[in-house]
């Protein structure tokens, strides 16, 4: 009985609030919100003949941001796919989302028609936009709006379901420990193929706030936005802050609209986190999240980073997410203890798409199980201490190593293959392998066979090829923790 | 599949991020958020043997406020009374919503007593309290939350049946409005069995504010309170502002701690607006809602105030609440035409308890139909023209005016009777009645009648008696509008 609104409602209200106020500016053009929400109602008249699976491919564009706005409000599934895939992990997520028409970008065209679906390309999209408007049916909160790929510990890429409560909670999430308002100008250079790259197209929506969409990241193109759109909020991957400051235009940037920055998705170094702080003369606050929770769970405010025993954590749960710290048989420990961290909101995902199995096992009791291993202090503060699961995070982006050593193992010179992560001063960590070969390759022809594969950012930094056995436990399992120890020696290998 | 959360959820998180924090100051005690965690929790170990529907009556302290953060936490359902009602008028509402037991403070025990009702005292929810506390259990977001009573169009007073997404909803908005900090002071003097005067408990609690609780509204004691706990939030009525600048300790008083102040629940005269944005030296803002939208429905933000233009306006929708005004047909007007208000959104009451005729009436398609007759600007703001409902609001009470011409009818010398609202200086408006007589009866004789069966302030201030029949429409409906008139020509019949 009770409305609990779909995510056609925060630009609805930013229309009529805002809607002569500037909404978007991307790629020169400028819009208000009316306009915006024409466009948006525009596509949303043609929705109904594309199908129910919409996917997208390409870096930020006033298309891009349309998709999240016109695609779940009119009833359809954005399948936001990450363009640095290869053709193959592409193919397999289209199939498996049973996309019914992919928009792609301009760069990304040839690459699209390659994927056995119809193509739209973003001109075609803009007439869409011209079209005359139609409004938002209203959608049950319920109902699934977007799919996102994400590693699956099994080797497979796995669709994260997300509704639209999912994303309306983890938009108001994000308003309550932000503060967004009208008055806030947000430059959007994370990739939107990520959720942690949409977290706040829909919160800034709602405030009214004005929304500076960047194709990508690049560092001068970023310190040029800053200045020229006055910008008042951006969101950094931590690889991407430590590019922006070795930048050699940073010295002279004006930055002085700053007022908030956040960074997210990947560790961030002490010394970088330092730096951060030194160099920026606004807010600093740290998120962290997964897909799965839509993204956000914790958060190290401003006013955390001004006190130095708070610098090392990951921050507290924003109001509106549980987390608890849970043992090896669910129990929840005290603070101090290190155990599994364990997620329940509004914004925990419904599952993964056609995957029962993994879905059963990620949600328990309503309760996501993050894989994430950490403590917490007695004012809720949590601290990572490992990943459950086996996962390496370079520039931002997860690379499961099982997928990494299917592919190596797939190599007729292979035996076996492990693969980990090592530090690496600016993608936090590079992806390495150690081989045991039965057959005739060296390094570089193994890099290659992956680079074939499997995207570029998964493929291997640096291959180990040794004679003897990988070291194993009683039960055969490789022991990974042996391999990587030498690297991470006196190296702090903090994640989040 | 989605855990949406329940009211146990803002103080879960208070407890464990502000856990050694002060929580509550009241009648001498303070208590840390892990010390009122506990105590909750002490009372939900008790509430299982007490009953389904806990009804309360009582001026606001600590086991008040404990009352709404337990009831509903642990799956009960918390019928709080306005105990300045009559004794039929409270023994109607325990029987119509089936208390199973009525919690009543010191002052009103023997009133309690009357109702026919099991009664507990505050001492006796103190010791319940002071028990080993146990966990809220989880309860669904749609489960009934509270039953709050509301004058009825129809004369009976009607049950608001507010869930758990309800009040949460509206707790999240007043987060993102007002934007509530650890570092708050709340004063609560509004009276608790107002949704209005609860609104911020479950915000501030999120939030982990300190919240200081007066028993009731007494300008001498709210001043001395700012001074003393050097408070930084409150919310007033219009009255109790008026109230608060005529005390003749106002100048003297140290003001300085406060930051932010609201007024909602009755119109406000554009003099004592005037007065109280020139007395008060820190951010002023109004709500606008009603116990159906649990209450919040608009935001005359402190940026607002600063623009001449918008200070006649009772605000913009907040995000997160949709508005329209629409026509007698239910069509949606464009700005500056004049209609009634329709409301939407997750803080829309599941409706009248036990009335679904008058549910029906009031909520359709999802749109809570307020009665409220206004019109919106280009930008959303809402401009309140009159109120559908004949109802009358004196010192922030709502006063149906066919409850009190019902009462009036039943006296054997009236014929016909009718109750409107006249200016008055401190309340806004005041009851008024004009009557006209069959037998034999003077003012004092109809009032003292009045008094005996219904709430002091329901009751005629001032009551005419007409020879005459009263002025009727074709249709044979007393035309009030005509009687109205002349009361309050040259004045600003502001409602809100």
């Amino acid at each position: 009985m009770t409305v609990a609104g779909d995510l056609s409602w925060p630009l609805a209200h930013a229309a009529s609030r805002f809607g002569d106020a500037p909404a978007v500016a991307a790629g020169g053009r400028t819009l208000t919100y009316a306009e915006l929400a024409r466009r948006v109602g525009g596509v949303g008249a043609a929705l109904g003949g594309l199908g129910e699976r919409i996917g997208y491919l390409g870096a930020n564009s006033l298309a891009h941001l349309e998709a999240w706005l016109a695609v779940p409000a009119f009833g359809r599934v954005l399948v936001d796919l990450n363009f640095r895939l290869s053709i193959d992990e592409l193919a397999f997520m289209v199939q498996d989302a049973a996309v019914d028409v992919l928009v792609a970008d301009a760069e990304r065209r040839d690459v699209a028609q390659q994927l056995g679906v119809d193509v739209i390309g973003e001109d075609e999209w803009d007439a869409l936009a011209a079209g005359t408007p139609v409004s938002p049916p209203g959608v049950e909160a319920a109902a699934l709006a977007a799919i996102s790929y994400t590693g699956g510990t099994t080797g497979r890429p796995m669709g994260v379901m997300l509704s639209h409560e999912n994303l309306l909670a983890n938009a108001r999430h994000n308003l309550i420990a932000t503060g967004h308002t009208a008055n806030d100008v947000w430059l959007h250079f994370c990739p939107m193929f990520h959720v942690a790259g949409t977290a706040n197209v829909f919160a800034c929506t709602w405030a009214g706030g004005r929304q500076v969409v960047l194709p990508r990241f690049d560092p001068a193109a970023v310190l040029a936005a800053i200045e020229r759109e006055r910008a008042t909020h951006a969101v950094f991957v931590p690889t991407m802050l430590a590019m922006l400051l070795d930048h050699p235009g940073f010295d002279a940037a004006d930055l002085s609209s700053l007022r908030h920055i956040q960074y997210a998705a990947s560790p961030i170094a002490p010394e970088l986190q330092r730096r951060v702080l030194d160099a920026f003369d606004c807010d600093v606050a740290q998120f962290y999240g997964m897909t799965e929770a839509a993204p956000t769970v914790s958060h190290l405010t401003p006013q955390d980073h001004r006190d130095e025993e708070r610098l090392g954590s990951m921050g507290a749960p924003v109001a509106g997410v549980q987390v608890q710290v849970r043992g090896p048989q669910g129990d929840a420990l005290a603070p101090g203890e290190i155990g599994e961290l364990w997620i329940r909101g509004p914004n925990v995902m419904l599952g993964y798409w056609n995957r029962p199995d993994a879905t059963a096992e990620a949600i328990v009791d309503g309760w996501y199980r993050s894989g994430d291993i950490a403590r917490a202090d007695e004012r809720g503060y949590l601290y990572m201490v490992d990943r459950a699961k086996d996962m390496i995070i370079t520039g931002g982006e997860n690379v499961y190593s099982i997928e990494v050593e299917a592919v190596l193992a797939d190599h007729p010179a292979v035996r076996e293959a492990a693969v980990f992560g090592v530090p690496h001063e600016r993608w936090g960590e590079a992806v390495h392998a150690v081989v045991v070969l039965d057959g005739d390759a060296d390094a570089e022809a193994l890099i290659e066979h992956c680079r074939r594969r499997i995207a570029g950012f998964k493929v291997p930094r640096s291959v180990e090829i040794r004679n003897e056995a990988l070291p194993k436990s009683g039960a055969g399992k490789v022991l990974k923790s042996e391999l990587r120890e030498p690297f991470w020696h006196g190296h702090d290998r903090r994640v989040s």
